[in-house]
């Protein structure tokens, strides 16, 4: 618990801050920007201590499956709900319940506010990802509050 | 390990992002004076978590003793390992393998660096503190990494 939350009050702290130095006219985008390379270096590093006793992954699938499950366990406390792919390089990651988006209201009157509150996220998977030799744009969405959706493009070389 | 990785990863991004953001004349000064807010909002909210089911403290030494053990076992997996203290509002309390400092080579040659990496932990323990009542001025010194002194000064209401 204690470590969740210091995770949790972290980063609105650093959601808070970035948002007022990133004060300009293209105000949100550079600040999602910021706050998403952020989670890259993040992620890069994390990964690398989480497989650092993992034998190597099978296929791009099996990856996803780590981490849907190990990675999002260690960093969220839960698993991703539901994985979802095309086959095609296309992923679709849902968290019914996401940990970051906990603490917002559940109501409308926020879903402006959230694409700051999963910018960290997105580049933390793509950080873990790129560490692990898997190329990709992550994008998130979200309907209703504190439900999302990760999309993982592959980026074939 | 993933948490202490995850805080460790957060912070020195923080302080890499904080460092760029406050460039300026008296730069070093305001990334440092920044870094110590962010600590004592974070300070303020997980100490009201950690105390919820706590029974109420006797005096300022059960306060000091509190943020000695359990508050810095959840936040830096370890107790601090000394704390000393005249009995006029003043306490040292020495931790000799401070987490947030065991990345940082062991030389003399990083030591001008390390009131960056300690700010956030000297806001931390403020921000406990003031939660709890106790009004405080927390400054930290390092004379041989990883050990440093954080040193509490109790101002009187």
């Amino acid at each position: 618990m204690a470590d969740e939350a210091l995770f949790q009050f972290l980063h609105s702290e650093i959601i808070q801050y970035v948002n007022s130095a990133e004060s300009g006219e293209s105000e949100n985008g550079r600040c999602v920007s910021k706050l998403e390379s952020m989670g890259f270096r993040v992620g890069q590093g994390l990964i690398e201590r989480f497989t650092k006793d993992t034998p190597r992954f099978k296929d791009e699938l099996d990856v996803m499956k780590f981490i849907c499950k190990d990675f999002w366990t260690s960093v969220f406390k839960k698993q991703i709900d539901n994985l979802r792919t095309n086959h095609q390089g296309i992923y679709v990651l849902q968290d019914n319940k996401f940990h970051l988006l906990t603490q917002l209201s559940a109501g409308k009157q926020y879903l402006e506010h959230a694409p700051k509150f999963l910018a960290f996220t997105c580049g933390l998977v793509r950080g873990a990802l790129s560490n692990l030799g898997v190329k990709s744009i992550v994008t998130a969405e979200v309907s209703v509050m504190p439900a999302c959706k990760f999309q993982v493009m592959i980026q074939k070389m």
